[in-house]
C-alpha cells in the first residue's frame, strides 16, 4: 500500500538505493509542438518525498510561452540556459503590480509562492531552454486559463463572462492553454 | 522601525495588550455595490504575526460572485451564514477537475492551498453572508482575471490572447473583476 | 489500513471528491443542556489532513461558559455571531497576566497557541453563538478542570490539593466541567 | 533595537561568539524552599533564537511537585538524574486519560506538546534532580492552577467555581502553585 | 505495515500507552572500550514520531573523544554531568571559524544544525558523562572521518588524498573513528 | 538596520522591485584555477529571504572535484549540463553506505540534507558544468577537510590524528580543500 505524505509516497530509508535519487534525460529537448510552443519536463525522482525540492526543464519554441499560472505549493527559481526569456509575476490584490524582466542566458529569476506568473520566448527565431527549481517536492501547477476555461466539468459560463468582462458567447468559445 | 516576518510586523510579547488580539466589525455587511456584487472584509488583528491564522467575512449581493482566484499562502475554509453559495475549485494540471458544491446555511467547504476557486451567490433574490478562515496570517489573494487583464503594467496582449484563445482585439478589451 | 499524520488520515489526492471537503450542519444550534451551558460543534471534514486549519461552532446558554482550557496544537480565532461573549487568556508564567475583553457581535479575538483561555456568555438572558477557527487540522482541546479533576485514572488528590491550595477533602470532591 | 522572532532576539550570524552558545550553572541545585518544593532552572543561551530547542533542570525536595501545567509551544522530554519521579500527562478531551509512570534514575519520559502534565518527587526522604529538553527555544510554561486562580487580574470567581465544581467561597480562597 | 514519516513510524494516537513515551537506562554508563574512548546511548522512545525532540547520553573515558561529526537534521544542546568536556564547532565556509569552549559540570553548549563539531574529555584522569538533546526525533549522525575513510564502498582514494592533502598511500591507510 | 531571519534580511514586501528577484551571470564559467579544480557560483538574489530555495552553478576542470562536504540546512539537487560527473553521498552512522553514480549530461541527482557528499569530474579531458538547487535560501556549505584541518583556530591535532587514524605529524601537515 502506498502512503501519501504531502503528495509523495514514503519509503523505508534503509531500502533506498542510488536509483531512488536519480533522474536521467533532462538534457533532452521537450517536444514544443504544443499549442503554446512550450513544454515542461519534470525530473521524476522516487526518493524525493519530504525533501522540499524539485526541478524541471522548460523548452520554448520561437514565440512559445508558458501561459499565466500558479504553483500552489512552491516558489520557483528559473535559470535561462539558451535564448531570451520574458518573465513576469503579478503581486497580490489590491496592488496587482506586474514585476517583469527580459532574461538573458545566465539570468536567474524568482517567482514567489502562489503568485500568477508567465514566461515567454522573447524572440521569434531561437529556442529557449530554461531550468526551474521549486521549493516543494510536490509543487503542482495550475494554468489559470485552463483552470478557468477548460476544467472538467466547466465553470458556469456566465460567471466566467463577468469575471473576465466578455459576453457569454465569447466566454463559451474561449479556452485555455 | 517595523520588522516584517512573513508579511507581518513582530512585537515584543511583553508589550501586547487586549487590543492587539481584537478586531471589531465583522458583523457589518460589506457594501456589495461592486462590479462583482461581492466584497470581502478582513479581520485586521495587530498581534497576529506568526499565528498562522486569519479570518474574513464575505458578502454577496443576489448573483454576486467572487471571481476565480487563489490564495498564494493559505488554504481556506468557508462557512455559509446566510443564503446559498455555489463554490468550486479546480485541481491542478493535468487533471483540472472542477470539484463543486451548492452550499446551504451551515455548510463548510475547504479550498486547498493555491488552487483556483470561486464562490457565487446561487440565488437571484437573497444576499449571502459567508465567513472564511485561512491557514496563514498573510493569506493574500490573487484574482486571476485581474492579475491577467488588469495588472499594472499590462501583461502583453498577444500572450493573453493566445493563453485564453481569443483574438487580440478581444483580449485588449477584456478586463478583470 | 489508516495512516495517521499529525492525527489525521492521509488519502490519495487522485481519489478525493467534493464530500471530502464538505461538512454540513454548522448552522444547527448545539444542545446547551450541559453542566456548563456550553457545547462545541466541530466541522468534520475528511480531506483536511495537512491543511493546518479547522473550524467549530460554539453555543452558550445564558450564563453558559467554556471553562479554562488549552488547545495543545493550535491558536484560535473566535468570532461572535450572536450575543455578548466575555473572553480571556492568561499569559505564560511568570507573568500570568489575564488579557480579557467583552466581545459583541462582529468582534473577533485571538487566543495564542497553548495558553489557558475561557469564554462566557456575558448576559443572563440571551444565547451566544460563536464561530472559531483553529490553526491546525487537529487542534485538540484540554479543559484544565477536567484534565486535573476528572482524568481516568485520577491524578493523586494530595497533589491536586496542594496545587490548587485546598484541603484534600475538598480536592477529592472537586470535579471539572 | 531588539527584533523578536518566535519570542527570541535575532543576531547577525557573523557576530556570534562562543558565549552566545553557552550557559553555565545547571549543576547548581535550585532552591526548593518554594511552596511546591520544586524549582526549575532554565539554561539561558543568547544564540538560541531559531534552534527549536531548550533545556532546564528541575529540583524537587522530598514530596515536592511541579503542579499540572502545559508548555504552549513545546513537547518535553524529561530524564531523572537523582531520585524517583512520578510523572503523568492527561490526553486531550474527551478521553482525558491519565498516562502515568514512576520513573527511576535513568528513565526518560515524554510529555506531548500542549497537554496537561505533572511531576512529583515520589519519595519523602530524598531529593529528585531531573533534566528536561524542550522542542522550542521558547517553550513557555503555564501552570493551570496559577493561570486559573492567581492571574492578574483574576478570572471571575463564579466561573472558576462552576468550572472546578466548588462553591464560590471556596473558589475565592483557592490559589495556585 | 510500518509507515515512515521523517524516519519514524506513526501510530494511532488512541492506542498509545505509557510505554510508548518511556525509555529506561540512561543512567547506565556506556562501555567506553571503543577506539575513541567514547560511546553514545540514545533514548529509544516508540511514540516519538513527530515530536521534534530526542535525547542521548555520552560517555568519555579519559582522553576519549567524539570525532568531528554532523547531525544532518538537528541542532544539539549538550550538558556536562561529570568531568570536563572540550567542545567546538566550525562555522560554515568560507569563514571556517572554530568556536570552542572547555566545559565544566553544569555547562550547556549548543551546536547549530548541520555544522561539524567535536567533543573531547579534556582530562586524562576522569570520565566525562554528558547529556545531549536534539531538535529532531531523527537527528542522525555522520562522523566525517568515517563517512570519508570508512564508507562502504569506499570513496575513491585519490579524491580523498587531494581533499585532505595527503599522498594516496597515506589516504589509503587512513581510517575513521 | 538589517534584520536577519534564517540568515537573510527581511524587506517590506511593498518596496520590492524586479531587481530583488534577479541574478545575472550564471552562464559565466567560474575560474577553476583552484586547488581542487572546482568553483561554485551562487545566484545572489536580494528578495529571497524566506523562499526556501537557492541555486548555484558548479564548474569542474578536468579531474576537478568538490571535496566531501555537507549543507547544514538544505538538500541539494544537481543537474549535469556538460561533461560527466561522479557523485556520491554517505548515509548516516552506523550504516555509512556510499550511494554513488556516474552522471551524464541531463542526469539529476539528489543529496539528502546534511549528509556528506562529493562531486568529481569523472574525465580528464573535458570540463563539467553543473547546476544545483537547494531547499533553503541559506543552505550554507561546510567542507569536512577544511572544517577539520583548516579551521581558525585549529582543532587540536592529536584529536584529528586519532579521528582520521594518522600520526600527529601527518595530521599537522594535512590541510583541506
Amino acid at each position: 500500500m502506498a502512503v501519501y505524505v504531502n503528495g509523495k509516497v514514503c519509503k523505508d530509508p534503509n531500502l533506498v538505493e542510488a536509483e531512488d535519487f536519480l533522474f536521467s534525460g533532462l538534457h533532452i529537448a521537450g517536444n514544443t509542438s504544443t499549442p503554446s510552443g512550450n513544454i515542461g519536463t519534470k525530473a521524476i525522482i522516487p526518493g524525493l518525498n519530504t525533501f522540499g525540492l524539485s526541478m524541471a526543464r522548460g523548452d520554448f519554441a520561437p514565440s512559445g510561452f508558458s501561459s499565466p499560472h500558479v504553483h500552489p505549493r512552491a516558489s520557483e527559481m528559473v535559470l535561462v540556459l539558451e535564448g531570451h526569456l520574458e518573465v513576469g509575476f503579478v503581486t497580490s490584490n489590491l496592488e496587482n503590480r506586474l514585476i517583469t524582466k527580459f532574461l538573458q542566458v545566465g539570468d536567474v529569476f524568482v517567482f514567489p509562492q502562489g503568485l500568477v506568473h508567465f514566461q515567454r520566448n522573447a524572440r521569434g527565431d531561437t529556442h529557449v531552454v530554461s531550468l526551474s527549481a521549486f521549493s516543494s517536492q510536490n509543487s503542482e501547477l495550475s494554468r489559470v486559463s485552463v483552470a478557468c476555461f477548460e476544467s472538467n466539468p466547466a465553470i458556469p459560463v456566465d460567471l466566467l463572462a463577468k469575471a473576465f468582462q466578455v459576453d457569454e458567447k465569447t466566454a463559451s468559445q474561449m479556452g485555455g492553454i
